[in-house]
């Protein structure tokens, strides 16, 4: 059997014994595309993580300023060869061409590597921190090895585990990158490492800063994040898989963050409802239904107090649901996954609004579902009632009064995103005060009156939350420079001579740039 | 049996149903103390899980300032029975009562919470970052539950589960505590719960802020880690324990924060010992018996390159070993540890040059131990010659050249310090650089020609490091604001009303004086 090549040490090259192998499918038309990928085998996975391991002690000697050429000249790449990776991605994904994967994922993708690139240049992100009476000076500073990356199936460039926010992170940080190939679209990502391969190159980085493989057997994607040459590890995808690389790299000591699952519930307050409620219908439907409901901040939980006015909104929000198509799924397993969570939430209390099957087409689809259940009953089985149905399928809940909507929020999981609708001239002031504390400790981002779904990738962006939504509430996985800290290690100096410190611990601030804190203060100033 | 009391739930009150007792040992004459400490049992532990959860719920809306008052008054109240404390700690541990409990541990305690008071009313800690034009905004804020802090045995003050580092971070972090009473010193760390108690009920704080149990069983201290109420943990101690712990805490999504082991290599460069070999012997023996040999950071591995000018040092440095008299262990079990991790050395191909006994004495003693091996031995055993003897015992390891000096850098485990001692007049220089980015990558503070003992409170300190030092590279146990960090989540508001947004993320400066990320920039000023 001929196999596409892995991108292994420096070298695209054939596997060596293979596990098997796997081709992506086309969830237009559910039919498989003509390339053999090789399932990595253990040969091919220990000479992925040596020579990771090497790379990264090469790049300890290698400037922030060659980091961030690299990062440039990859997004110029990849505008260069865009229409190959919009078509190869459109056939593997389903996901339109146009708007969606030439105009907004594409630039993004590129915009984060620029960005990234000017925040390694300018250095700030390290925190460098320096008491000049004790000369004890610390930064943030690449691990001692490299960071494996699984991207998720719904953003073929964007979070792709060779081009995605993880990817610019880890490299802008100073780490070389082991990508796993999202089974989903492994022809997008081979194209993807060819480009930053390229850059690697002609930048003159260590050859190994960037390496690719596909899938793996689940023993070997565990030693992926648990070998003691690996630094850490990034996973977005489901909470099944991740928990057990959880569990792998947890017992090995090793840092892995995790983007799993969320069902970000929407609270609608009364007086919201009275005052705009088609006008919140209309855009909580399209949140619910952009990118077929396949992304991470997609609103699988929405809570309204009973009521009339309640009962016109649910009305009009199953009306949408029902007239509208569905999308295009990302894969084949993509609507029966749908239908084991909806049959779950059904097992548990909810009832069917609308929706609720399988669509028999040529392409990989599933109704738009919208469901309901009462607050109590909710409160009963908060577990099973916030299972994560990954598409355009979401839960209403219908609460009896602001203390019951309390309550609610108070047996949630950890979630990425919790918003909160409310009357715009203050009526809904009280009750937001009452929900708010207890949605707030389980979001990593509250949101007012605005849908979740749309992560600006800015500064203060949290795309992440508390446990099982990620496995740490304190780091995010979209926002430079803080996701950069998930693959770094504090280090400290103690006495250090001076021409031994870092360039950003000497003396003199090594751009005249960049943010220092120097006893007690944030500088850009020379010591 | 009467039993000392609990601090539950506000109250100080007789254990319920407790799981066994244990007494205290004063190490000096190995004699048990009359106080019978309870075993704590489910139904305490479960409470004060409970009542922690309330606490943490509560203190949302407390202001940072009555956070900051407290931990200032609790300082006070420390100081007001210095005397009381020293006196019981140092029956508890033998630890001198001056200098050592009264003049160094007690003022760096309360100087701690000092600190932790400033840093908490100052705000800056909390890294508030705003992006004005998406209105995207975020900060560090408290956990969704208390902090179980699990106390050492080496620094009943300054590391105490009630008073010390952990416990000062998760306070100024906005988080109630559960104190886990280290074994060795009950009886000091129920007068510092008393003190902190009343601290709490004069600052208004709600009472379970601050709970303190003794011992539990193995199964009731995972629960402390690992019930969906706890906020996160942090542990100072054994390996073995901590790693216990950590595996409960983790399989639950529970952050927790290890200090658990560290040799804290001190490599001594050729021209180094050349140039003043008696004056750093000296100076690494009393950095080697400082407090017993039992810090954190003590030198357990000197490694020298072999040579004649070594052979003296090495000579010089077991003279200082065998010619001092051995200090006060700190428990029964410590001399026994001790010889274990001896024998383990000796096992794996180390000799011995002084001690290697217990002391057959009235108090808890074990000969001052010096072993010695080759560099291709530690080599081919790094594992077994890494066992940490928590006393004073180290490992001198000859190396041929500073090749193999670098190859059994990279053999190391993480660990806190590690320290590089060269010539003045840069003689070693070329030996730095060959050795210094292996030792780097494998420890969380690095020196020059400084002993790592005395863990200066900076806030550039790292007192952490890569695995199995700690649980995560990335985060500091001392060094305020940096060890708050442990103990936060990251919160985003996206598009929150003004009003509804937390002091430290409104448009106006909170205090005028806090640093923001503001756009891009850290500044002092208003938006």
């Amino acid at each position: 059997m001929k196999y596409q090549k892995v991108l292994i040490a420096g070298e695209w090259r054939e596997p060596q014994n293979p596990a098997g192998h796997f081709n992506a499918v086309n969830p237009a038309n559910k039919q498989a595309l003509p390339e053999n990928y090789p399932v990595c085998g253990e040969k091919d996975t220990l000479e992925v993580i040596k020579a990771g391991k090497e790379a990264a002690v090469e790049l300890r000697n290698v400037s922030k300023d060659m980091l961030a050429r690299f990062l440039e000249l990859f997004a110029d790449k990849i505008e260069a060869h865009a229409d190959e990776l919009v078509e190869t991605a459109h056939i593997e994904t389903a996901l339109p061409a146009e708007p969606r994967l030439k105009d907004v994922e594409l630039p993004r993708t590129t915009g984060q590597l620029r960005e990234a690139a000017r925040v390694a240049r300018e250095m700030s992100w390290c925190h460098a921190t320096i008491d000049s009476a004790v000369n004890i000076r610390s930064m943030m500073g690449p691990l001692d090895g490299p960071v494996s990356i699984f991207g998720p199936n719904n953003f073929p460039f964007a979070f792709n585990s060779v081009s995605g926010g993880d990817f610019a992170a880890a490299v802008a940080a100073g780490n070389p990158v082991i990508a796993k190939a999202n089974t989903g679209h492994p022809g997008t990502t081979m194209i993807l490492a060819r480009l930053a391969f390229e850059a690697v190159r002609e930048t003159g980085l260590p050859s190994s800063t960037v390496q690719m493989i596909y899938r793996t057997p689940p023993e070997l994607g565990f030693r992926l994040v648990s070998d003691p040459d690996i630094g850490a590890s990034a996973f977005t995808g489901t909470k099944s898989a991740g928990l057990k690389l959880k569990e792998a790299a947890d017992r090995a000591g090793k840092p892995i963050y995790l983007e799993m699952s969320s069902v970000n519930p929407v609270f609608i307050l009364p007086g919201a409802v009275e005052e705009r409620s088609s006008e919140i219908a209309a855009e909580l439907f399209d949140s619910c239904a952009m990118g077929a409901g396949q992304f991470c901040t997609n609103p699988g939980l929405i809570i309204v107090q009973k009521g009339e006015a309640s009962e016109q909104f649910i009305s009009d929000l199953a009306e949408l649901f029902s007239s509208s198509p569905p999308g295009t799924l990302l894969s084949l397993n993509g609507a029966y996954d749908i239908m084991e969570a909806v049959r779950i939430l059904i097992t548990a209390g909810a009832h069917l609004l609308t929706g609720g099957n399988k669509v028999e087409s040529e392409s990989c689809m599933s109704e738009n579902t919208l469901l309901r259940v009462d607050g109590k009953t909710f409160i009963k089985h908060p577990r099973k009632l916030q299972t994560e149905a990954f598409g355009t399928a979401s839960l209403i809940v219908v609460a009896n009064d602001i203390r019951e909507m309390k309550e609610i929020a108070s047996v949630m999981e950890g979630n990425l995103t919790g918003t909160i609708y409310s009357h715009r001239q203050g009526s809904d002031d009280e009750a937001y005060n009452i929900l708010e504390p207890e949605l707030r400790a389980r979001v990593g981002r509250l949101l007012n009156d605005k849908t979740p779904t749309g992560v600006a990738v800015v500064s203060a962006m949290n795309h992440g939350g508390p446990y099982p939504a990620t496995g740490h509430p304190g780091f995010t996985a979209v926002g430079l420079p803080a996701s950069m800290i998930r693959f770094a290690a504090l280090y400290c100096y103690d006495n250090v001579r001076p021409h031994r410190l870092p360039v950003e611990l000497r003396d003199k601030n090594p751009t005249g740039k960049m943010w220092r804190m120097i006893d007690g203060e944030w500088t850009k100033k020379d010591i």
